[in-house]
């Protein structure tokens, strides 16, 4: 049994012998950069632990680890340009370090080699394997445009159940589908295949409001990004949505004119007198009692699947590491 | 036996019966737009004929016929962007009439979108049929990529076979792609699978070299555009590239000083001098050699299928009608 160290290190190390340069090497290259830039390699490791959860040949879905990341990193290479980010992983984005063109086209071919890489052997369960893909990357591009959309409202025109659904598709459904497709390739039941997926949705919910949390609360030293980043890009995260529900009529009020695009306020002081009214209304154990819940959906739904517990450790070493980089 | 113009109706129709609209509205609806927006719809066209040439079910590649046209559309949709242009069939582009980033979102969502219609029903030889459009989408980014290195170089530093393979992988394999893809639906043999191919690879750089003729020496009214328009943008299309290989070397020195970035002439005056250097080489004929030998070679691919004639009959027409938007 593998542990979930083993397993990253097998997904570094396909990455390490595939080739991504041919060419026209002006398309290429940004690839190879984009792929070769570190990141976690969540989506394939969880992959290849949801293979060996159900015993799985490891070998059949080395191509499927490339394929899930390679997608991945196609959204974040399109997110990076949509959203004008300067820095991803510490390093120039495509289009800062490139342009604008390159960023569209080398994105494109990402998105096409990852079904290349999905497409290299032929397997008994495929169409249900490429059908899950495909419905997880429309709903990815369904979520990046909520948010979009999302970014141009007044706060009390975003709701939390909207936010939820939001984050659903730009993020969980990712991890959720990464699972199910370990599983299928490994012919796990139906029943099986649907229960792993579930934990990857509460487990992908429980990582992005983690990560909006330590926007608010984080140790700059620890989480890399300043503090209240959020607040200054006036963005709907989990926390300013939660707020609104908990708070008074006053306190609202006092919080939709701090997210308004019309305040003029002092970009320090506005994120000084937010986090002032998260501590007023005592928000973080609100958002961390969230976070709490959707981890109990998470491990309910491990528990239930019908397998080896010792094969299930790899998922709760992985809990952990994620959760780690708390505070 | 259907005719070309039943195929075409066939087209329209399944295109009017299809819904493109879902929500987020911000997302389908440019989407909706530009599938709704007309064009000839050929590839689809070329899908059902060549379906119907190996005697397959119509019923089974109506999906095909919407992926092929949708992931088509994605292309012209991103390549607009990319290449600044403000027009499409007659109507604002949709960066142009949305803005830069619903192109790139809404460019993803197609390209997600006509993977859902070749997935929409599971057929026995999925995995070719899915290799083939793969592959094929990745040759017309390698195309594109290409193309915009065209762009960036000097007329004498591009050669007229690097020319020929960027338009074969930018235009042709598309048109190649749709007429395999039918016929593998139909269970064709491989070896006419791979004459079908060949025939649209033959086409498809008729297609294009007269869409280049057409620029130097078509009529406007007839064809839409203004006269010249690749002289003022510098292009290298077939015309300069063929002309600089027939010409003597003062001629090509004064060519290579037209298409020069640098070179601050009048546009109309440059229009003027090139098209009256092509007069002064004869090149009109020597790019209608070149149409015409690309023509013998489809028609020999065809000729070469095993199939009843009668069925060959609607690719006769169309190679008539493409064809009849001449000088």
């Amino acid at each position: 049994m593998k542990t979930i160290k083993d397993l990253l290190s097998e997904v570094e190390h396909i990455f390490k012998e595939e080739q991504f340069v041919f060419e026209p090497k002006e398309l290429y290259e940004p690839i190879d950069y984009t792929l070769r830039l570190g990141g976690k390699k969540i989506r394939p490791t969880l992959l290849l632990a949801a293979n060996q959860l159900f015993d799985g040949d490891p070998d059949l879905v080395r191509d499927a680890a490339l394929g899930i990341e390679t997608f991945h990193n196609f959204t974040l290479l399109h997110d990076d340009l949509m959203d004008r980010s300067p820095i991803r992983r510490g390093q120039p984005t495509v289009y800062c370090k490139w342009n604008e063109n390159t960023a569209i086209l080398s994105g494109d071919t990402m998105f096409a080699l990852a079904w290349r890489y999905f497409l290299r052997k032929p397997t008994p369960n495929l169409h249900q394997i490429l059908q899950c893909f495909d419905q997880t990357a429309i709903e990815v591009c369904e979520g990046q445009q909520y948010d979009m959309n999302f970014e141009k409202k007044a706060l009390n025109d975003v709701s939390l159940s909207e936010y939820m659904e939001m984050i659903r598709q730009k993020t969980a459904v990712l991890l959720a589908a990464a699972l199910k497709i370990g599983a299928l390739y490994a012919n796990a039941s139906e029943e099986d295949v649907d229960k792993i997926y579930n934990f990857g949705i509460h487990l992908g919910l429980a990582f992005q409001i983690q990560d909006d949390l330590l926007d608010g609360y984080g140790d700059t030293a620890v989480f890399g990004k300043k503090t209240g980043q959020d607040i200054r890009d006036n963005k709907k995260s989990y926390l300013p949505l939660c707020a609104l529900k908990i708070c008074n009529q006053i306190q609202a009020q006092k919080l939709c004119t701090l997210f308004d695009y019309n305040n003029r306020i002092d970009e320090e002081e506005k994120v000084a007198c937010t986090l002032s009214l998260y501590e007023e209304i005592g928000l973080r154990r609100h958002v961390e009692e969230a976070i709490k819940q959707q981890f109990i959906q998470a491990q309910q739904e491990l528990d239930n699947i019908e397998a080896n517990p010792t094969s299930k450790k790899p998922f709760q070493e992985l809990m952990e590491m994620l959760f780690e980089r708390k505070k």
